[in-house]
């Protein structure tokens, strides 16, 4: 029997929002190696027959590098088996797929990419913020907040000047790096901005505030994503219509809990 | 009975693609308006007592406008009726799902996003192009091609100096606008440009090419998605190893047929 690895999306969170072909590959693979991110009601789908490992590179006691999760999915799809690699969002964006795919290549193993719900999408659905608008932009730009922190290969004035709306995944601990490079990149201190954690989870929450405010904005819980642009003045807001929200964005505080669903 | 619009991304094409919830809703909606671009085979999935139709701008005998649309969700909900939007990939991605929440909203009608696996991930999990990469690039950024044509709100120059893997939704029906922006914007004659053709479909085509290449191609059956980039290096090729890809995609022609699933 010959083995294959399949990259699969697992999405934002919700197990509602899996795709129908990652659920089936969930209960019937012999092996899924598992990113820390991915939510636990979506491990408890996997078939008990199978073997299931984190190989979280943050979490946990044993920190597993790259190779070792490369070899192990090629010593596993070489003992015949069909092996899930579970990533969170969608395996092709910030999740270094395109290495394990390389790495598979050179050991000549099979292989097969299942695109999932990225996190930008789950953040912005729960939001109801549109990440492109006829009227007000007309590009959408992912980053990773990672790069801030380290002045990596991100081209921030690149990036503001394009206009685009933006979402950064992983902004960091404190935000203060990436407002730091946003406004340093020319983008307008009263630019809005949404920080959505845990979207499409059970422990969503959703806040509003503003590039000027970013900086001090206290830090939501993990996994946060960060949409930058006027297209997040059109937010849903519960209690209020779109007008007033407008006004909520740029209140003295510079934030406000929109959701917060427990 | 309180109706109730769902906004909800139907995925890249193949049903298997589709979320859990987009299936439930998909079987248990009182209506569904849909766009020209949903595969037929998710349409099937509709439950038959639903009302079905097409809302599509582009073909079909009549254009619905997209006051009409506002007007048909509004209707339908106010009856009562629980009506899914149904749109390609993500509806908060070059789908006017803006403009159908702030009608939804201004009616008072209660509404709720689904987000999908935009065209991009599927056309990228088709070719087996990541991307994003540690070592190539650290930006993703979606453009709507039409802009080309239309010189409309891209800042080019910014996108390209975003050193961002572009995925160009639209391309039309000539690649040269997109190709003519490219260039003139800054962007290296030799950068490798991947297109693909209704990917994740039974009819899916992937090319490769590059800038340079670009406007004398033959452009494929629509939708298509260009991704354009150094990732693009990375496309999976059936016969070869990935550095063969790499001289495949500079040779005379400029072009090859990486695949073609019928």
């Amino acid at each position: 029997m010959k083995g294959k690895v399949y990259l699969v999306g697992a999405g934002p969170g919700d197990p509602d929002l899996l795709t129908l072909k990652a659920l089936r590959l969930l209960k019937t693979a012999d092996a899924v190696l598992y990113d820390d991110l991915v939510a636990p009601e979506i491990l408890q789908l996997v078939s008990p027959e199978a073997l299931l490992r984190n190989v979280g590179k943050r979490s946990g006691c044993k920190k597993t590098t790259q190779k070792e999760i490369d070899s192990l999915m090629i010593s596993l799809a070489r003992a015949g088996m069909s092996v899930l690699r579970l990533k969170s969002g969608d395996p092709l964006i910030f999740g270094r797929g395109g290495e394990e795919i390389e790495a598979l290549r050179q050991a000549a193993i099979d292989c097969e990419v299942v695109p999932g719900v990225t996190a930008a999408l789950g953040a912005a659905a729960a939001a109801q913020i549109p990440l492109t608008h006829r009227h007000i932009s007309h590009a959408l730009t992912f980053i990773c907040g990672h790069e801030a922190e380290q002045n990596g290969g991100v081209e921030w004035k690149g990036v503001v000047a394009s206009g685009a709306t933006l979402a950064i995944y992983m902004p960091g601990e404190s935000y203060s790096d990436v407002a730091t490079r946003l406004a340093e990149a020319g983008l307008s201190s009263d630019t809005p901005c949404g920080i959505i954690a845990a979207a499409t989870r059970a422990e969503q929450q959703i806040e509003l505030t503003t590039v000027a405010e970013l900086a001090n904005f206290r830090p939501l819980p993990t996994p946060a994503l960060l949409l930058v642009g006027e297209v997040v003045r059109l937010a849903r807001s519960e209690q209020a219509s779109v007008e007033s929200s407008l006004t909520i964005v740029g209140n003295d505080s510079g934030s406000r809990r929109l959701e917060e669903i427990a």
